[in-house]
Formats: C-alpha cells, structure tokens, sequence
C-alpha cells in the first residue's frame, strides 16, 4: 500500500522514491517529520550538520535521513543520501497540509470590470483586482491581497495573503509572495529645485521571473524609466528593500532586511547576508557571498566572500579599542616615524 | 470627590493611590499630563532624568512626579516616588482614552463557517478570520485584521489594526499587536538541488505568550518544524525580523529594525538595541544588553553589555582611517618587528 | 499645435516651457522618455552625471537634456540647461499618465457615521474612516487604506494603497504616502515595574507637513505627549522607521531602511543614507549629510557629511584585520612604548 500524509509511508518507500540507501526495516513506517531532539518514534528526523551528533545519539525518531558519514553513530534506522538536507525537504513536503485553494472568485472581492481572471484562478476574501490587471491559470491570491493597474499575476503564482501589487508588476509562473510584501511602489527619486524637491516620475515597473519567493514586508520599487528586475529562482526574505532600477540574477537569495539600492546590479547565484546593504548603481559579479551587514560600497569583480564591520566585543573592551580607532592615521603615521628612527 | 478623566484627580488622591509623597497643595486637581516644557497648568509632568533639570525649573506644570533628589529644585507640587517613570506611566494611563471595542462581529467582516469567535470578543470592519481560527472572550481585531488557518487569538488580546496571523499563530492573552504586522509566514529555508533552490516545507508554528507587544511591520516567521517562541511580556518595537525557530525569553525586549536569525536562543530580560542583528543558531544568555546596530556574531554566555561596530567620524576623518582599517594586520606586525628591533 | 502625451511635444515647445537652449531640428517630436542607452529615436533622454558620456556618445534617442559642458559630445538634438535632471523630471512628468480618481466613495468602502468626507474627495474600494477622522478636498485614498480615529487627511493629499493612518495623524497638503506605511501607532514606551514591564501610554500624535512623501512599509510612530513632526518637503523612502517624538526638519530626506529613535531631532536640508541609524534623545543640526549605515551616536553641531563603519575586504582579508581591531588599544599602547624606547 503506497503511504501517503494519513496513513504515513514506509522507509522502503522513501529510500526509492528519494534514492536514498535505508539501513534498519524497511517496513517501518513514518507519519510525520520532526527534529533530532523532538521527533516522536513515529517520525522521521534529518541531520545535515555534525554539530548535531549528540542530538543524533540520543534521537528517538522512526528513521534519520543523514550522510554516510554520520551513520554509524545512528541509532535508529538510516535514510543515507549525499544531500540530507535536501531529502529531508523532499519528504517534508509529503507532509505539507496546504489547504486546497478553491477556483473562483470571493463574494466580498472587489474585481474592477475589465480585469482578466481565468476562471481557474483563486481570489480570496476582501481582494481587489483592477481594471487592466491579468490574472493567470491556477494563481492564488488569498485573502485582502490588491492587484493593481497593469499588473499580471503569472500561472500557479501564490499571494499568500494581503500583498499589495501597486502597479506595472508582472509576476511569473510559480511566484510565492508573503503577506505584506509591496511590489511596485515608486522608486525614491528626488530632484532639488533650488528651494524644494520634485519628484521624479517612476515610469517603469517590477518584472519577477519564475519560481521567485517574496518574504513577508519586503518592498520591490518600480523602475524609474525601464524595469526593476527579477530573474528565475531569486529567493528574498522578509523585510528587504530593493529600490527602482535593481537587477537581481537568478538563484541568488538575500536574506532578511538586506536592502540594495537603486540601479544596482547583483548577479547569479549570490547569498546576501541578513541586515546587508548594496549600495546604489554597483555590480555584484556571479557567485558572491556578502556577509550579515556588511555594507557594499563599491562594485565586486570577483566571485568569493566579502565583509565590513567589527568584532563582537563587551562594551568596555569595545569602547577602549573605538577611541583608538578615530586615531588610527596618526598611529599609523607614529609606526612610520619609529621605523625611520625619528618616533614623534 | 473621586477623580475622573474628565473631572481630573486631585494630588491628594494621586499620591495615596500610587503610593507617593505630597509636597504642595493637596487639593490641586490635574486635568491630564504634558512634557516639563509644555504642560500647562493643570497638567501633571514627571522627570526621570536630571538632564531635564533646567526644565524642571522652568515648568509652569499644575505638579511634577520625580524624584527624591530633585525634588528641592521643583517650583511647583511635587509627587515623589523611587520610580518616578514608572509612576508617571501609571497616571498617565487614567488620562488615556482608548475608545471601548464593542463585541460582535463588524457586517463588513468575512468570519468563515467554523470559526470558533467567542460572543465578547470585537471583530472589526474588513476583518477575515478562518474556518480553523479561535478568538477568545474580550479579544479585539480592529479593523482589516487577518486571522488565517490554524491561528488562535487569547484573551483580551488585541490586533490594533490590519494585523495578520498567516497560519498556525497562537497568541496568548492581553497581548497586542500594531498595523502591519505579519505572524507565521514561512520561514526562509530553501536547499539547494544543483541548478534550482527548493523550498523546505515550513511544518511549525508561532507561539507568543502573554502580556507581549509586538510592532508595526514587525514579522514573526513560523518554525520550520518546531515553533518560534516568545516567552511571556517579550516586547518588540516597529520593524523588527524574527525567522523561524527562535526562541526569545521572557521580558526581553527588542529595539526597532532588530533582526534575529533562524534558531538564535535570546535569554530573558535582555535589551536589544535598534539595528542590531543575532545570527542564526547562536545562544545569548539572560541580562544581556545589545547597543545599537551591533552584530552578534558568536553565543554570548556572560551577562553584559555588548557592542560592535565604529564611531561616527566627519567624513574626511573617517575615510582616512578607514583606509588604516585595510592594512591593520600589517600594522600590527610593523610593530612587532619594531620591537623586534627589527623595523621592515 | 501644442503637444500633449499621446501627440508628443516639439523640440522648441519643450525649450521654451522648461528655459532650455536647444540645439537641434525644432521640430522634432518626442513622444516619451527613456534611458540613454534604450530611449528610441521617438524619446528623450537625459545625462546628469559625466559618467554616462560613453552611453551619450551611441544614444539613439530623439534628443538628450544634458549641461553645456556635456552638448558638444551629444549626437543627437540636444536641450542644454543648468539641471539637466531637474529639467528631465519636469518633462517626463508630462508623459506620466496617473488614472483620475474619481470622487466619491467605493461602494465597498466603510465609513462610520460622523467621518468628514469632503464630497470631492475619492475614497477606494475597501477604504476604512473612522467617525472621527476627516478627509479634505480633493484627496485621493486608494484600495484598502485605513483612516482611523482623530486622523485628517489634507487636500490633495494621497494614499496610494493600503496605507494605515492608526490614531491621531494629520496629514498636510500634497502628501503622498506608499502602501504599507504605518502612522500613528503607538510609540514604544516601557517603564520597568520590577518583575514585568507596564506600557507607557502614547497619549500624542503624528504631524506632517505639506508636500511629504512616506515610502512603502514606513512606520512613524506617534508621540508620548508632543507629536512625532514631519516639517514641509520631508522625503522618506521605503521601511523608514521614526520613533515616537522625533522632529525632522522640512526638505531633510531619508533613504531605505533608516530609523531615527525616539525624541531625536533632525535639522532642516539634511541626508540620511539607507540603513542608517541615529540613536535618540539626539541633535542633528541642518545640512548635515549622513552615509549608509552609519550609526549617529552623538548629536552634530556642524553641517557635513559624518560617517561609520569598516571598508569592504574580501573575507579571508578582514577576518586577519577583524581579530588587531580587538587589539587595537594594545597595538596602540605598544606604539607608545617603543617611542619612549621601552618596547614590551
């Protein structure tokens, strides 16, 4: 009998279904996921990192996925892959109740005449689509979401609930967008007259390719004259700024409170620390690293990890070494001075 | 005559009530309060803090809480207590008109068939709650609040206003939360399959206790297998990033724009400064206060203030520092040489 | 025939309207705007900074807005001023086309009895005004805003989408707040009551002057007693935070992600970086410049740029300098040492 999220799945299945190698019985069967520490003897845990080995010694899951390197010290039955993690993922997800969205349109969304909703789109409770929004097959916008003018949501795109489309964004296929998140808002962009600002009209928009996650209160600023841009697969936690004119190259994820600055553009397969700033107009080459707020001030040729800031110190240590840093071109000048023999 | 809000309350009253001591005209009635500079005569101010000493003697306020040792400089009735911040917190409560939540459901509101919404609790205008959703006796939702699948609200609790629980968010009682906030969205875990991320289904959930608050556009991420959790009277200011799985003790209280990262362990009655960051997995232990825009980069065991980062310079002066910062290893193995008696 | 955005505009109508030289056929068209590097030879583009003169150089636009010293390179028409980017802004605002609102209120929209609704006014779909708030002449309240109580919205004043005006904000004349901006929650005011924390009431409001702009998730908090002011012309972009009682001076801009703390005050003509932060109770005089995460951790007395943080080095390079930071008070001890000829 082939498992599935009730009646749980056995090792056996999941070792052929994940190509994994099991050791221990095959015909053990696992009902749910949980962690090294936590996971009932009817569930299946992961480790991914050896840091957890005494966790892993002391586990009473149903099985542990793992490396072959960990396994010996397993004391339940093994799932053994190359990539742990990433089965874990894989098996996880056979447990993810995701409430089936219902085809069709709420009675208390508001759907400007004109908008273009397929008919086998979900649109939640307290939605507003407008007039020359489009809609695709099978996307979900839960509840309270705003689809604004000269948008397009693309197939099988989730808002999850209460995201704000303002205007000129087109989502692509398979969009993940968390509550909160506002796409299309103007970019910042001032010009001094003398005795006031002007604003600087935001003729562009926001393009986000397929499979791109949005975290919960990030903002994507439309572009000022061409788009600000999204490709395929771009991962941004919640809170994250990205400004008018940003161009972000596939797979490369930030993570939250990062912000990048207008017309900066970062390339493929880079990770963003947590609290990062890029700052604007700057190229980030491909496969780049930045660390947690690490500011980037100026353009990255070379792929590999890079870093601003300070130590982690107790306040007093920190002080005492913060006065010395406001005289740090002086010590270094009296370091040079003692090596011509003439110390000040 | 008791006081009211209206009527105002007498200093006689004010100091028996909370437990402070008279000095001046215990018949004086006070109609509200205001700042040491501003308050006028019938308006009650406190100083907390001797910086505001000139103030102080200045003020044309109907009486002033502070105190013992200030209280010799205080032109007008003084009300004085070992708190005195605290005891002005309170009065100034009496004077505060938050307008009575009527019970019942708002016709606006969309409550899906199932819901569990206790008889005394307020659900505002444009409010949604789910099928799965609790609100209990007293709970106020003010107006386009969102209580998603799974969610349950505690009593006396209070979303002021466009709130949202996404999924599997329990709040304790007298709880509140500000606009904009977003409590169990997914948590940011994705594993890499050699050409695409995939996301790591997010199986866990928010659990805050009771008395806390939490701020505008703050997010609280769910846990990916286990809950993220705030102990009892966390506080959390505006902005603020908590991901998936971490755990804040009790009393602790979080500056805004704080981030805190995937399964970082805050103690209890810690102080996080604005801007700050903890890293992910790390452990910071109880009484630990973070400055400002600090970054902690490794678990803190020991009780402390802690800080990183550089002083603010005027900008020439910074820069040529800054460059120093660049060769400071050199540096530092220049004076080693040198007293080496080796200078390169 | 004047030109208008479907028409298109002449060389020399656009010369004459905005004080430009024109050097080039009068009357070629342009029916738009775009980069130099993209505009088509039906659209204007404009050069602000030299470092686009090799884009100049193969631009196909229909003319350039550039400066005297950049006309000689441009080959194409050129219109010359002293602010080309100024005269840019001003152009391609003629081109922006912002759909009408329509006044009147949405029929989804609820408004408690008592609101003032100016009958010119245009209230969207989903709207929420309380009874006591109040909305002038001519302002513009996108889909799911929230006017709550004791709030007013100025004459042209707009809400672009879902923005939350909480408790006692007056909005000025020609204001444009973005979606997701919070104003008017509570301040984050907490007195120590020895084993629990009690809120500070939030007995103040949020002003904010004519001609602001308020970027998307902004929050502004309102004030303890006195108000949190926004003076004219005050520019914030997106996820700004601004604690209770802060007061920023009229034409001071913030970029993204900046957070001023509670009862700072902020002078007139300033510029604060994205990110970066000012601790409060602080004085920042006018026309001071601040860079991108730079923590201000004293008050500013004198106009200039003022900066902190590390440079940007590759990891492996600022691990090496990261670990003498924490040494710099020895190295810099050592240094003394061997001037007096007493090397440690």
């Amino acid at each position: 009998m082939p498992g599935d999220a009730i009646a749980g799945y056995r090792l056996d299945e999941l070792a052929e279904r994940f190509g994994l190698t099991l050791r221990g019985d095959p015909t053990q069967r696992v009902l749910g996921v949980g962690t090294l520490a936590e996971a009932s003897s009817q569930q299946l845990a992961f480790m991914a990192n050896t840091r957890y080995a005494a966790q892993l010694r002391g586990t009473r899951a149903a099985a542990v996925v793992l490396g072959a390197d960990a396994a010996a010290q397993c004391p339940v039955p093994a799932l053994i892959g190359a990539d742990p993690y990433l089965a874990y993922a894989r098996i996880a997800a056979l447990f993810e109740h995701a409430p089936a969205a219902v085809p069709g349109i709420h009675a208390s969304a508001v759907i400007e005449p004109g908008a273009d909703v397929d008919a086998t789109a979900s649109i939640g409770a307290q939605c507003f689509v407008a007039a020359t929004a489009r809609i695709a097959a099978g996307a979900v916008l839960g509840p309270q979401c705003m689809v604004g003018p000269d948008c397009a949501v693309g197939a099988q795109t989730r808002l999850v609930a209460r995201v704000t489309l303002a205007l000129r964004v087109r989502l692509g296929q398979r969009v993940l967008v968390h509550p909160g998140a506002v796409l299309g808002g103007d970019g910042f962009g001032l010009a001094w007259a003398g005795d006031h600002w002007e604003k600087v009209p935001q003729l562009g928009g926001v393009r986000v390719g397929d499979d791109c996650e949005i975290g919960a209160n990030t903002t994507i600023d439309r572009g000022a004259l061409d788009d600000t841009v999204l490709e395929d697969d771009v991962r941004l936690d919640n809170q994250i700024q990205i400004a008018h004119n940003v161009h972000i190259g596939a797979h490369t994820a930030l993570a939250g409170c990062a912000a990048v600055a207008g017309s900066a553009r970062i390339g493929r397969h880079c990770l963003i620390g947590g609290s990062a700033g890029v700052l604007g107009h700057l190229e980030v080459c491909d496969r780049v690293t930045i660390t947690a707020m690490t500011l980037v001030t100026h353009s990255i040729r070379e792929p590999g990890e890079y870093s601003s800031g300070t130590p982690l110190q107790n306040n007093r240590d920190w002080r005492r070494n913060a006065v010395r840093l406001k005289q740090l071109d002086t010590l270094a000048r009296r370091i040079a001075a003692l090596e011509k023999g003439h110390p000040k």
